[in-house]
């Protein structure tokens, strides 16, 4: 059954929820009375169809329908999540609250957005105020995992239990806060950092493009992946945690008394800030900058999943439940079938496998065909714990043949076929395609080795069976066009 | 002419700078009382040696030496650059700094690591005051650009503009202030951060790891690239940074008021933050988490330099100087000899290329092919102006043989042959060595294409005349062992 969510108020934040919920298969009933609601969504929308689906290197389910209302009673109806992203006062959230929860399903979740109110303040003489939480997330909210749960001092049970699942499922991190605080914890730091960074400029210490090398050319990039405690941990050293506060803590005796002060909030500091930011960023348009930044986005993260570490590790867990009860999750006995080519890849090309283009690199077909490599040896038995144990298959040679391009975003699928299997050789067959389009083929001979030797070795019985099986059921299709092609061969 | 740098003071910062200079070509004379000097040196070095080197596309320098010496006086005989990194208290380096005074020349640099004083207070009563500025670097000081060069309120002139090219040649970012603070400008951050997440612990709102994951799920990674305000100025939509500020002023008002307070800094609250630490992080030893932390920054900051933004375009930059003057950076015309096969790659192999047994995964050797195509496409003209007028060359397809290993870290380099060259076809062959062991060729086959069309096309004349050149110059090389062969052919 499809899913549904309402998203009550347009504009960045609730249409990163409406790209969220709808790239991960949900159906989205907008509700938002500014008439430039359905464009601001649909920008948001391009931007998150371009940069989200290829995060992970499983696709991501079909999308759901986004569809805009004329009330909220209409929005709410027969959805599971609700979304409020309205303006941040408090009575305009109260009138928002009233009429969602007149309308709308008792055990649906209704998520907030806001940065500063506590849920006590938000839960305040509303009908069922346990059904209210902060959900708060981060721009863009269609890349960012971090959403701070909060559903108020001494509220738990199964609504939140339901919260932390939707929201796990949708490929966020909901940071489950018991304690209700001003601001939540996240923007607890941004705060802060932000009224230093007043001071800075108004004192003429830094500009804003100073600023932000000082952030992005050093503690961010420790940042992104560590945060803060950890990233001081490894700096403590062999001395430990404990050391290392006993030398920080006095040395920042003396900064602290000078952070009690906060610059007056005028136009002149309003002026000096927004001059100096048009002038470090002013050559590009909001549109290039959210390119951009999410371009960076996914390469970052796409490089800590390489590492299995931080946000990364989250994408990795997320993936793994959409492969669930796929082919691409199966086992040999499982494909009761086995005269046809196995699907090994579906995936979106994600926007670090393109060049300025957007055309998918040259190296990264190998890449792909290398990904459904590592899963046919799975799903033969040549798994992580296989490998532990001391074999694997390593490749000893690869011919591609380039037949046509594919662009960021496109849904690519490899299928692969065996050509021969017997003994130690393992001799593979991949077809990439887009729709019916064939992409490129991918024809590699690999030889079963000892990880301990570096040398070729017999598998197990049962993936050497796993193979076979596969290599006779392929044995009477047609012989691919290319195979056994050499590089500059006439065609 | 070998340069000479001075480390005063071991530990992970100063051992992060001997490791910064040594793995960038200079030899670095270390004084540290510590009789553990040496063996600490030697660890950061080994983490250096195997995060830095790759970090580039291009091969660093030779490595410096490093020598060990009883005095301040002999450590910085024949330096230009000389770093401070002792202790956080102002007598301990008013001593070291008057005996560094006494014996080096006055045309060097002194650099201070001090976060926490002013160039001012450094210089108070020395000889020559001029000569010592703060260069505050981050850690890993091998991995992060960032370093602020702090000379003091009104100083400038040459050694200031020496400091600058210096630290920019080591591959640094000198983020130069002219006004002298407490703290600079960086560390503002850290401290107003620290202090908020000391509170957050203390009152029971987060753990330690809740925080790290509130930083690395949200806003760090946004930070890693952008920074504070061009994150806020992309947040800020079509509406601009004034509207922006506008929003966020006024919100910002009640948490302001309550940062005013500073928690008590006692056993109590370093024991529950060290507990929590270990819970978080204990299962990981200090070493590990290192090892960790440096795969993480490699990998964003090469994902960065895909993307040509943020710490990725300082390293881009960085990596042209280690160009010029080589064959990495010639034109046709400047190779006299084409009877040779041309030097396209010389690089380590990065840590982003690796597995986790530190071998060169499969993929990647078709990246560093696809690599040495593009700088013979270069080499013979059909360069970024070319690309850009129109005209470019399209892999139809490769041929990989897999012949041995190589681990992360390695100096590999791949030599490049044309095995035909004519009109809109240009056949090439690439061998990939460490030292005298071949670990891979590949055989491609290219096709010049319109940009416009998509579709095979004549290349320039100039670039045609230098590929048959070369074409005709390898023609009476013996042919190699392995060209036309297709895969799974008998060996």
């Amino acid at each position: 059954m499809t899913k549904i969510a309402a998203v009550i108020g347009g504009g960045v934040i609730g249409g990163g929820w409406a790209a969220r919920f709808a790239l991960n298969g949900w159906n989205v009933q907008v509700f938002d009375p500014d008439p430039q609601a359905e464009r601001k969504i649909g920008e948001v929308m391009a931007n998150a169809r371009r940069s989200m689906p290829g995060l992970t290197d499983v696709a991501l389910p079909d999308e759901g329908k986004i569809s805009f209302h004329d009330s909220i009673s209409d929005a709410v109806q027969d959805t599971s999540w609700i979304q409020e992203s309205v303006p941040e006062r408090l009575e305009i959230k109260h009138t928002t609250f009233g009429a969602i929860q007149q309308a709308c399903d008792p055990d649906a979740v209704i998520g907030s957005s806001t940065s500063g109110f506590k849920p006590s303040e938000l839960q305040d003489g509303m009908a069922r105020p346990d059904q209210i939480m902060v959900a708060h997330p981060f721009n863009p909210v269609y890349l960012l995992p971090l959403v701070e749960l909060v559903p108020g001092n001494g509220i738990d049970g199964p609504l939140v239990d339901k919260a932390k699942e939707t929201l796990t499922s949708i490929g966020m991190y909901p940071l489950h806060l018991k304690k209700e605080i001003d601001a939540h914890v996240a923007d607890r730091f941004l705060e802060a950092v932000w009224r230093e960074a007043l001071w800075l400029v108004k004192d003429g210490v830094a500009t804003t493009e100073e600023i932000d090398n000082a952030i992005r050319y050093g503690f961010g990039i420790r940042w992104a992946q560590m945060g803060l405690f950890e990233t001081y941990r490894v700096a403590g050293g062999e001395a430990g945690m404990k050391h290392f506060m006993a030398q920080f803590g006095p040395a920042l005796k003396w900064p602290w008394t000078k952070l009690m002060d906060v610059p007056e909030f005028n136009d002149d500091l309003v002026d000096l800030i927004a001059g100096q930011s048009d002038e470090q960023s002013g050559a590009y348009g909001i549109r290039d900058l959210e390119r951009i930044r999410d371009n960076n986005l996914v390469s970052m993260m796409r490089a800590l999943k390489q590492q299995d570490w931080g946000a990364g590790r989250l994408m990795k867990q997320h993936e793994a439940t959409l492969r669930v009860g796929t082919v691409l999750d199966a086992r040999a006995d499982d494909i009761a079938d086995a005269s046809q080519p196995v699907l090994t890849v579906r995936r979106a090309v994600p926007l670090d496998w393109t060049d300025y283009n957007g055309h998918m690199t040259e190296a990264k077909y190998l890449q792909a065909f290398a990904d459904a490599t590592d899963r046919f040896m799975e799903l033969i038995g040549c798994d992580a714990d296989y490998i532990a144990s001391g074999g694997s298959y390593f490749t000893a040679e690869t011919h591609i043949r380039h037949v046509d391009e594919v662009h960021a975003g496109a849904l690519i699928e490899i299928r692969t076929r065996v050509l021969m299997g017997a003994g130690k050789k393992m001799h593979l067959w991949h077809e990439m395609y887009e729709g019916d389009r064939l992409l490129a083929t991918g024809e590699h001979f690999l030889l079963h080795v000892s990880l301990q030797t570096r040398k070729p070795s017999n598998p197990s019985p049962e993936i050497e069976a796993a193979l076979v099986r596969f290599a006779q059921g392929h044995a009477s299709l047609p012989m691919p066009e290319g195979v056994g092609r050499f590089v500059g061969a006439p065609r």
